[in-house]
């Protein structure tokens, strides 16, 4: 990897872009708008789903499968949904191919018209709701709480890779519930899931809120969503839960038998995250040299690196080497020994380096003499030498210890570019600052849009955590009843 | 489920169907030709998938993920693989929808239509190999061991639940080579995962083979496959693994530089196990009264469920069985209790059974007295009485029993149902018989097809292991360099 990366100061995109294809995560296919993910990316998203999926088992969730196709009138029963969604999607009109009667090659063939088209997936509310009304009878069918790990396509015309693809993998949870109260404490509950997933596998923190009625998912009474700070000063939405009240039970007529024996609309929430982690991974803990992995979710917490000169060294350092492999894989760690003779040392380390593995261990002649090794730290680039006696509990602790200095440098980013103004002049220099700003505002959609044209900032959430003291709209001038959250976004 | 299975004597197609509908394994969607796999059935399929991932890395393969699309021109670059699946697919010809100008819904607009359309893939060699282009210069690039797990399309025109559906859930493996011979090599060491997997996690006896090239894959040099016997006869082909050449590198110009500094075409392999193994399992192993699960398979090895009679008995059982979950559990046992208050144990026991769980405890004021339970098993429908105390011990060797004892009944069925014919008559007796019938053929084609007209018989394979003595043809009475294994097959 003799190539270097654009460095984050001239250009932040380009950084990006150049991390996401130089440390093997993902690349352009030849199919506009759709990615492939490299293996080393999909190790990454493996570990994110992993780890997901055991949250959600935990509260109770299972996991099923939903067809990837939706006919289209399903998008149109429910209104708001249709507006949000039937509209940049992939539509497949026939169900057939034949060779070219006037030459090469295959055409579509038109005698294998579908009678309704089929649209692919851009999430499932419709296809499962649908599918729900056969499900749901009574109450003791209730809560019915599904998940499903799923490809998805929204036909977007500028993509970037893992932050706006045309296809994209996620997981989306469609829950059914009893009462409002009951699918209001899942959507609050699935957030913090996803909270707690952000900042204690990724590193990264998050701001909690509502998203206001204009940035709602299409269909949804009430948006939850977690924000997180790029590097740059950007927000990112990381995740979201929504409560959907009982617009799709009404849309596909899902009712159940009460206790008491009447009959009632059931009450909806869905929520999801998306392999657009992966962008939000790699632009809030990555620096200059490449890409900076949390240990937790690290196909690779520790590579180890001999480094000797000749035949002879290198089978004993080899050897040496295979022993700590030994022993940190018995305690655990995801340890891997690069022994290619083929690829030099200083290789190996830029290698290493780009790819973001949390630890490297490097052992030379003098550390067979000395019993130590060379311990590096990706994220802080620091370096020690270390004995080879009790390594293996050295390099845990040192994972957890790289585990919470990552989070807590980027909480104190947070925190520090976070900032609260109260006159228009203050927030448009803030947000040109690229700041995350607390300011009021006056709670109508004209004045939100009035402030994302001349700024370019939109209104993040209004968050669960802060003030919320009524004041004046930064904007209008009118009464605001709090703070809410503004910022430039991806 | 006071509903019975229809009996396998009685119509064994609707038997298959019962069982999946009713132990909640899949339904049809309103998609034509899509299922819905509902949460138990996905819980054995997520089974499935992990101890299947688990094999395919640790015999070095790594995961990646490549695009849904496909343009239709790729399909056409292999000249073979474009006659076997550019026939029946899902094809994208448009990429946005429109409000109907004349009334209700949406509608395709014109003018978002592509350039050239898209088709679902139905497999995914052609993108795959032309992404591999770019990934593969050297022979250092090597071979290189990629796996997908995916959703295909494949458009079906008479569906089965699991069997034969239109979208489907499947891995493909695609992985190239410097030479023919590690190509080759590959494909049977995969086809042997397939038949490991079959066996001993499955408890489907399996019979190794390769196909004829009138049923090779569309594109390969040589087709590995496993086949099973269903318990009505027929052969299911539960796995393939494909010897590709050097086909798809052709078409798609892979070449890769050699040691010695010349340029060849790499080496292809490719193979797959789907959805459809979950039909294989239920024909496999179920019987009148509803699923058969392996233990190794089975979302829940275990099921506890209390006997009681009024409030008082019922906190002091269930205190009880609540020892047992956590005793069971702490053994590494996958242990549901059921303590629905809701539901008789009768409808319980039912349902359970219905399920497949492999053992049932249940515990009753008389066990409480006695320090004891009932503990029935799944596959032989057996009861007995056995002391609280070692319960988890006996639970695990009686799982593991039942796990040997179902692969040694199914493979019994398998030998008992196989036979070598020498004559005309004969092979017609047999395969009307629903036997697996070893059977000399002259290697051609035409006798192949002629075969399979007359009698509905294919030929499976040529068995790996068996009589490969030279003989007569069972049909032309020319000479046969071996038998084949012929079937009747799903």
């Amino acid at each position: 990897m003799a190539k270097k990366l654009t460095p984050r100061s001239e250009d932040y995109s380009k950084w990006y872009n150049d991390i996401v294809v130089d440390a093997d995560l993902a690349q352009h296919s030849d199919v506009k708008g759709c990615m492939v993910i490299k293996p080393y990316g999909y190790a990454i998203w493996e570990r994110m789903k992993e780890v997901l999926d055991g949250m959600f088992k935990e509260t109770g969730h299972s996991n099923a499968y939903f067809p990837l196709f939706i006919p289209k009138s399903y998008l149109s029963k429910e209104a708001d949904h249709v507006e949000g969604f039937a509209k940049e999607c992939a539509v497949i009109t026939h169900y057939r191919l034949k060779n070219n009667p006037d030459g090469d090659g295959v055409v579509v063939d038109p005698d294998a018209k579908l009678e309704e088209e089929l649209i692919v997936r851009p999430t499932s509310e419709t296809i499962i709701w649908n599918t729900y009304r056969k499900w749901i009878q009574s109450y003791r069918d209730l809560p019915l709480l599904i998940n499903q790990w799923a490809n998805v396509v929204r036909w977007e015309m500028r993509t970037r890779l893992f932050l706006r693809t045309t296809e994209f993998l996620w997981q989306e949870g469609h829950t059914a519930h009893a009462t409002q109260a009951e699918a209001e404490e899942e959507t609050r509950q699935m957030l913090e899931v996803y909270a707690k997933f952000a900042e204690e596998w990724m590193a990264m923190p998050v701001v909690k809120g509502n998203k206001t009625e204009s940035e709602r998912f299409a269909g949804a009474l009430d948006t939850l969503c977690i924000e997180a700070m790029m590097q740059d000063g950007k927000a990112l939405q990381a995740g979201t839960s929504h409560f959907l009240g009982q617009n799709f039970a009404r849309a596909f007529d899902v009712k159940f038998a009460t206790k008491d024996g009447g009959q009632e609309l059931v009450w909806a929430t869905s929520w999801g995250v998306s392999t657009r982690l992966m962008g939000a991974l790699i632009m809030t803990l990555s620096d200059d040299q490449g890409l900076v992995l949390p240990p937790k979710l690290a196909p690779i917490e520790a590579v180890i690196v001999p480094i000797y000169k000749g035949q002879d060294q290198m089978e004993e350092i080899v050897a040496k080497c295979r022993e700590i492999e030994a022993d940190l894989k018995s305690a655990g760690i995801r340890v891997k020994l690069d022994d290619d003779d083929a690829k030099r040392s200083g290789w190996k380390f830029a290698e290493y380096e780009l790819k973001g593995v949390p630890l490297r261990i490097a052992v030379g002649p003098r550390d067979l003499e000395n019993g130590t090794c060379e311990l590096a730290r990706r994220d802080t680039r620091t370096k020690s030498f270390e004995p080879l006696e009790g390594l293996a509990t050295l390099v845990r602790s040192t994972l957890n210890s790289i585990q919470t200095d990552l989070f807590s440098t980027a909480k104190s980013r947070l925190s520090e570019n976070t900032v609260e103004v109260d006159t228009w002049d203050e927030f448009k220099a803030a947000i040109k600052d690229s700041k995350f700003v607390m300011a009021h505002w006056d709670g109508t959609a004209e004045t939100e849009d009035l402030i994302s044209q001349q700024t370019k900032a939109s209104i993040r959430c209004l968050t669960f955590e802060g003030d919320t003291t009524p004041g004046t709209c930064v904007k209008s001038g009118n009464p605001s009843p709090r703070r809410v959250l503004f910022a430039k976004a991806y």
